[in-house]
């Protein structure tokens, strides 16, 4: 995989504006190789390449961009072109994309879709955003339980749906009521004159379309299935979910998740395609409740004014002790947050994670503050270090124990456990440390 | 999905070792969800349910634990017990086992094998850790491609493999050389008489058994792939790697990206079954390397300390300061770790990712200076509020720099970009962003 070298390429050619070069560089890459180089550039620059690619692999090439940049392409392109750009894509991927459009594409978009095709993106629509509705795939083949296995086989032939579907076929009775599924495999493996009746696994995992999509993904990945079946609230079968939705869905999450973890919204788009803005107000609200909350840093710090104009060299070590507080802090945090997410940790685990972390953050903080110790007495003297040590301990096993209940209380009261960042960990520590810190030189020096 | 009370009744029963409550239990779930509710519990807890479970179960439960608790597992079994689950192992899922277990467990393990299970075993241990070639599946149907559709079918059904690798099948020249792969969907969607050669899919992506298997599961996620064909460096097929592998290394290397992201080594285990010592173990090197280099901060402030003394109300905001300098660093470390791993970003792009990152940082710097100007005037006046938002923009910038740079370096030298973690560009914003504070400080004040 030589990625260095073929993105060198195609950039420069794009720069260059070299179009027998670019056409040239397609025609010897593949779509997700293609998509690959597309989502590093910004909008402007994607659309030339774009317009090149033949028409086969133009649909391929769409459906890997994120939808600002499919947004970005679909203004570039003449009516025609949008349409049937838009009339071949998955339901799937064309409700989602619609359902994140800007209102003058949705329109356009909506207008020109056959009838079949915009009743199947309207109902996807109906489904709440990031619910399982939205990204199952609805043209899928359904067999009834009394069908043999050959005749099955023969509906799967005659229908010849594309090939993520039909790896997991789903098993109805009178009225679409799902019974289970049969794997492709099973019917090729299976004599033709088996009932499906009788080899269809009735246990297989089933998920609402209204339930978050994150979760279904997740199951699927323990349950290592390729598809998940997904049934309406009266267990009517209306769709399936594929493992490529899955693996989407998953790595979308994770990174969610790893912004989140650094005090950042999500911005929901490629890194390259995103703008300054954007990623600014992604960013800046956090930032700005983060530096009112350490106001209290301040109002800690004047309180103990006096203690600090006694002894200077106290004021030395606050920025490694609040350091290693966040630290700690930080570590737990985004253990815990992550525990949570793939569903090691649930919320009755409360008392014995704290309890957990607690005992880590003692035995860091001990090792922590003979190396602290260590440091301060050579730097100042042994009295001040005497402080720091105490208060390293103090408040690594305190650090510990806000970083990893906090996530597990924002589970309690219904929010996302990954807005327990580590910059918010860090901040609540830092004002209620230099507290310990203060007390604890209070106490030692006489001060 | 009642995970709550699921989870509570299992691991009551097991702490109350009522036997016919957990067998019970057992009945009414799904090897997953048993697995699920395993792996929250320490090692010792799990064994008791895990031998009550019936034969055909236990394989599958055993398969979704972690290399530790099977461990575990094992050596609470009798020998006739432990061989017939080894065995009975994916032969990729019992080579990582093997090659994770101390020797103790490891000798007693390859003795008790067939030969024909020993060999393929040894065969995924020659390859190194981490590689494609210990994860890939090597017992799957290979067609030779001269064969019709309809022999190809026979083929399948009389080897009657194991679903997950039968999805896509590897389809081979004289020689077992890939030529390429044909869906089982092909299969059943095609003529009986049509043959391999002609429906082949010629430019199937395929991985060398030696790669890195987390680089192969990110293209299988690219490409939408059910399974990946493996070669030798001769190019001949040897394994198939397969969606329910590749999910599994995705959401380990996102958790072990997470830890590192926060100064930690991965503990490469279920939180639940991971000791105190364990999680100390994987903590505590950051921790102290960073508590040695934060002594720059000390130096720092001891250098500046006739301008702590001359003005006090400095010393206030050192906590607000390096507090928003390491969470703007963090934000933007964090932005281009995740990038890099998911392929949005590459080395070429440095000199990009730091132009965009510096501007977001300027942006950033301006409005929490306004923010902290407020605040300083509020709090101590307006002379002090001035060096502290001139700072803030300052650190800002540099800390957004500091933050994208150090990761794309990392990967230049080669190193893993998730190591540059938030706590370790915290760190270095702190002694950088004092000097400048102090700096700024003296200009301003004259002191």
């Amino acid at each position: 995989m030589s990625e260095g070298e073929r993105a060198e390429e195609l950039i420069d050619l794009v720069h260059r504006n070299d179009l027998t070069g670019i056409r040239l560089w397609l025609a010897e890459h593949r779509p997700y190789e293609i998509a690959d180089e597309l989502v590093r550039m910004t909008s402007t620059e994607a659309i030339v390449p774009f317009r090149l690619l033949d028409k086969d692999r133009e649909l391929e090439v769409f459906e890997e961009l994120d939808p600002g940049q499919q947004q970005a392409v679909l203004l570039g392109l003449r009516d025609t072109a949008f349409h049937e750009l838009l009339e071949e894509m998955e339901p799937d991927d064309r409700a989602r994309l619609i359902g994140e459009a800007p209102a003058k594409i949705a329109t356009r978009a909506l207008a020109g879709l056959s009838p079949a095709e915009r009743r199947m993106t309207a109902e996807l629509l109906g489904y709440p955003e990031d619910s399982v509705g939205r990204y199952m795939t609805p043209e899928t083949v359904v067999l009834h339980r009394d069908l043999t296995v050959g005749r099955a086989l023969e509906v799967v032939r005659a229908k010849g749906a594309e090939a993520e579907s039909i790896y997991t076929l789903p098993v109805v009775s009178d009225g679409r009521r799902l019974v289970g599924t049969v794997a492709l495999s099973d019917l090729v493996v299976n004599d033709d004159s088996r009932l499906l009746k009788d080899i269809v696994d009735l246990f297989a995992p089933r998920v609402k379309a209204y339930e978050p999509v994150e979760d279904a993904a997740r199951l699927m990945q323990e349950a290592n299935l390729v598809s998940l079946p997904v049934v309406d609230s009266e267990d009517r079968f209306v769709g399936l979910l594929t493992f490529d939705d899955a693996l989407e869905v998953i790595e979308a999450a994770d990174t969610e998740d790893m912004a989140r973890q650094s005090g950042a919204a999500p911005v929901g788009g490629h890194y390259a395609s995103v703008g300054v803005l954007r990623l600014v107000g992604a960013r800046v609200v956090w930032l700005m409740l983060l530096i009112v909350a350490s106001t209290l840093t301040v109002n800690v710090m004047q309180a103990f004014e006096s203690a600090l104009d006694a002894v200077t060299a106290l004021a030395l070590f606050v920025p490694m002790l609040i350091g290693t507080g966040g630290n700690v802090g930080a570590q737990s945090a985004t253990a815990i947050v992550r525990a949570l997410a793939v569903g090691e940790v649930r919320l009755r685990d409360l008392p014995r994670v704290i309890w957990k972390e607690a005992r880590v953050g003692l035995l860091l903080g001990v090792l922590l503050a003979a190396l602290a110790m260590v440091i301060g007495t050579l730097l100042v003297g042994v009295d001040v270090a005497l402080v720091v040590g105490l208060s390293v301990i103090a408040v690594c096993v305190w650090a510990a124990v806000i970083g990893s209940s906090m996530p597990l209380l924002a589970r309690r009261v219904g929010v996302d456990p990954a807005v327990v960042s580590s910059p918010m960990v860090a901040t609540l520590v830092d004002a209620t440390g230099l507290l310990i810190y203060f007390s604890i030189a209070s106490l030692v020096l006489g001060i």
